[in-house]
């Protein structure tokens, strides 16, 4: 993989978080984290990547503060990886990912796992921007503000 | 790169989307694509990125529905590339990216773009996940239904 440009001290928050978990495994190991999966077997079973890889993002993941080590929860000698809060922040975004993928990258009649309310069982709403009055913002209600010397 | 293995068949919507916009250039594209660069210059300018890359990434993300190539909105010979409304549709990904950035990503009084409501230029709501009933939903409120077959 050819050496990429760094984006860590971006003034573009999309760009810094994109130098963090921009990267299609990270992303799919924390859905996994979200889904309840905690072991490096779990991780490596689902995403059916290579180990090495799977150890290097996972390690990636600890040293961003993303996942936290913590003993296995049944008293054996594994470790699980738990999301912490930093973790738990990027729920949006996988959700986001999910109801793009459900809109666009299915055919017809093709199933789909779904997202839902655990309570009631129900599927959940569409994320969405709002103003802070509460209007409905699409791409064309929105501006972004440089600061000063940014390209 | 080593050749990975594809999740364009995957039942998980994350993965799927993950498997077309995965990859931190696509991302950064389609950030720019908001804000509304529409030539390769602007693009190759704005990220710094090799110009076979940018090329690749943006064959990619047209052939996959994203971006559309226009002819150049000032007659001259250039060609331009639009989102789609499919490309549209990623816009609350790229939203809940930034915010994420903002809140994690920056140290005490270091500076950072924002995003503005264009009609009242006031910082708009973090987004949200909600029930249908309009509960906020955090990770532990929710739970994903896999579908017969899934690993």
């Amino acid at each position: 993989m050819a050496k990429r440009k760094s984006l860590k001290s971006d003034s573009c928050p999309v760009a810094r978080s994109l130098d963090v978990i921009g990267d299609r495994w990270s992303l799919l190991i924390i859905r996994d984290a979200f889904d309840g999966m905690r072991r490096f077997g779990e991780f490596q079973k689902s995403l059916g990547v290579a180990r090495n890889i799977l150890a290097d993002r996972l390690q990636t993941l600890v040293a961003e503060g993303i996942l936290e080590v913590a003993p296995a929860s049944d008293g054996t000698a594994y470790q699980e990886y738990l999301l912490s809060a930093k973790g738990e922040g990027l729920f949006t975004v996988v959700v986001g990912l999910r109801q793009w993928g459900e809109k666009y990258l299915f055919g017809k009649g093709e199933a789909f796992s779904r997202m839902l309310e655990s309570a009631s069982g129900k599927p959940v709403q569409k994320i969405e921007l709002r103003s802070r009055e509460g209007r409905l913002l699409g791409p064309a209600d929105t501006v972004v503000r440089k600061i000063d010397g940014m390209p």
